[in-house]
């Protein structure tokens, strides 16, 4: 068969991007490593960052903005740092019984928790970042750390914000939250108001957007109400890829929470009979699908086991646990499950 | 035109396929520049459109079609135009806080709005075209004058229709309003029957699909319940992007209503305390995730801010605003952000 | 580091890839031919398949199984068997009016529904395979019978099963279900449990997946609510490409039910006062968005004419007919429009 003649740009189709952005006038494209540090080197210090420049150890953090936190119900330390991250720790597939091939680490970007002011680093961070929760009502004070050689920010989805906190990048509008320096510290004020319950997600959305990010500075943030029961077993899942832009590596893979393949990705465990909670998060370049194997969920009335999701989506599935055994979770875009968007989960 | 030295990585981006159609024989791309009036001119005319042919400037007007029109509740007088376009008016890029580079200018297909009997022109057409609305129960007349060089139409979403007023080219079967000519009118009549309450859209679905689509041929509709209060303040967003195929020029611009990157794209304002509505439409060959900066909404029962969407999708979502200053409001694929689908949204 | 050697096609990937999976150490691209037969060659017999080969023609059947097959309600025979399918039958295009060129046939893989003990076929397999259909508290039977020559499985969608019973491949955990030979039989037990109402899908998950799905090894399941009316009319619409991975043609279709192009794809029938249902069901590695003109539905309160859809995801729309005529039911992504991705619904 020939296939010599075919065009296969017919094939290119729908989702897969090589363009993602334009840095210091730099195009990037996925497929291609990115030297982030000199890129950043290129790029203007926005007029109201500059001229927020406090003390070396704590740049932007304002009078309101102190005592505001010192009023906070929600209080942390939070740092982006990089660190050594295995995509593949056991190097293996354990969906297709086999080995992973060729380097599988490269120098993640992490929030990483610290207990307060700083004093100690409470674990590794790692990707997605600490979860950041709150009740109705609270306010969330998060002192922002940025120990990383590129500015990068702290961005959350559906709490309320000032504009002032938002941690994005906005050009010659940035405020000083979205612009936070190698070395510097600023204080995010996030107030959980009732009309903001639900199950968010952090990222950066500084001005090296999305490469930061795309190297793992994203976190989950869930905001509760307290009369409302906990789930016995609650897991937070970000699906997403690690892509040469952002590792350095020259294959694609396909990750919850930072991981590629069963095995590595997380194994999440109930048993029977518990209250169990999935709050997924989508955050990449791409749409998927969630799915599990041997349950299924509510949503508004219809009776699901699939759910779409787009860049920036994030919802809670739960679930009665009737079922045991090995289960799978995935992606079911079927390319992105076998660059290793699945995982385990174990019911006993 | 040389689009040799150009670097076609950027358009395998999210979702955006290479191929898209095949008009009289060609296979066209998206990042390949196509002549419409010359492949126009291999289409066959389907037989019930060559025997409907009529006097000179009124094709396709029966009797009862005119009975209809003189009935009803609202009548537009719409043309599909040429005109010249700049995606970019700027220049500028105010998320990046950079210069764009290269043409943004190109030849649009536009709906131009008129007054009655077609005397004058309203305004100049644009991307997307006028709003057409009614209230349920309302019958709605759409005289329609194709001013291209290019057979087109006018197809609406949500409205009811019977099948000879779809504007949908369909072969040998095509009814006279889905294959309006150079030079002609239809009037195409819809009804806004109870159970047709919400945001639709209208495009061409002519036998040239998606071409002039793509070129701007399109435009939103609403449909409302006159017992509801009506917002403040309403925008109309249409995201979509603009590809060679339909601009010949050599680079992707991701839009919001035509344009691309903040400070081009529409910016959006409105005050605290008012009821806002925003009606959101995707229209092209991807799927985009609509996202606001400090601001959420409720869809049945759940908090959400990001909402994700495929192509021919349209809802609205509505907030009482609380929250002032300078926001965001974006496409979260992040290769559509950075190819320009963002803008501002001004709270005072 | 050197990407000069570095295969960039893995990285067209996400969405619309051309890397669709790994099998055997093969990497395999949407736009190329797979000798699945070789490959499966290749493939390890898990561990618990192994220990359960039983006498030739039955092979992985436990007294439970028996004995709970002999109680269900629901009692299903159905193979898996290769074919010659036509995926354009009249090779003609009828929404553009044109011939479609080049070769249109291949070797499908189907499920095939026979008589009890599988005495004779009840037709030709086809692409979906047969309607599943279940009643709320029903217990399903489905005797599977593998008479391709690489191992295959059913793995439904929705339905209560036990972990035995997934049909999925999983590595050296997999259980005999998850694993059917050439030549062999597996007794699927699945229980349509309160709670399970819907529809949903059954598809291969051995360990050759996606590829005998992409070939067409993918059917409809539906669990009912007996208290509620059964529509006058149902339609089961299955949403997929294929691909030349699966094919060995050298063109990509848009398909529904493993057709391409109006007057191949399914013509849908009603009459006005029917009350009519699709259920729709996506399954490649695309999105989609289903759209039917001339009507529209409600989902959760609000009215809908398009519905954007993920790989394994499926859903019923319902109206009661009022608007005859000939009508395009589509695809909105306009590439897979254009690549086949419609079909005519005629109301009389």
């Amino acid at each position: 068969m020939d296939f010599g003649s075919f065009d296969r740009r017919q094939f290119l189709g729908a989702g897969g991007a090589a363009f993602v952005c334009t840095l210091a006038g730099h195009k990037l494209f996925l497929d291609q490593p990115a030297d982030l540090p000199k890129l950043a080197g290129n790029v203007k210090v926005p007029p109201k960052v500059a001229a927020a420049q406090g003390p070396a150890a704590t740049q932007f953090v304002s009078d309101t903005t102190a005592s505001a936190a010192a009023r906070a119900q929600r209080e942390y330390w939070i740092s982006a740092e990089q660190r050594g991250w295995n995509i593949v720790p056991t190097g293996y597939d354990e969906m297709m019984d086999k080995k992973v091939k060729g380097k599988t680490q490269f120098k993640a970007y992490t929030y990483r928790a610290y207990s307060p002011d700083f004093k100690e680093p409470l674990k590794r961070g790692k990707i997605p970042g600490p979860l950041i929760e709150a009740n109705i009502g609270d306010t969330v004070a998060v002192h922002f750390r940025n120990k990383l050689d590129v500015p990068v920010t702290m961005h959350p989805h559906g709490i309320f914000y000032t504009a002032e906190m938002d941690g994005a990048y906005k050009g010659k509008y940035t405020d000083p939250g979205g612009f936070v320096q190698p070395g510097q510290e600023f204080t995010y004020i996030w107030d959980a108001r009732p009309g903001t319950e639900g199950i968010w997600l952090y990222h950066d959305h500084g001005p090296m957007d999305p490469i930061p990010l795309y190297k793992g500075l994203m976190g989950p943030l869930i905001i509760r109400d307290p009369a409302k029961p906990k789930p016995d077993v609650e897991y937070y899942i970000f699906m997403h890829s690690l892509q040469p832009v952002a590792t350095n590596l020259p294959q694609q893979f396909g990750c919850m929470n930072g991981r590629a393949y069963a095995g590595n990705t997380p194994t999440l465990e109930s048993k029977v009979g518990d209250r169990v909670a999935f709050h997924v998060i989508a955050l990449d370049n791409d749409f998927h699908t969630f799915h599990i194997h041997g349950h299924r969920w509510v949503e508004n009335g219809t009776v699901i086991d699939t759910k779409a999701m787009g860049p920036g989506d994030s919802f809670s599935l739960e679930f009665t646990e009737d079922n045991p055994g090995r289960w799978f979770y995935h992606c079911h875009v079927f390319s992105h499950l076998h660059m290793g968007m699945n995982g385990w989960y174990l019911v006993s």
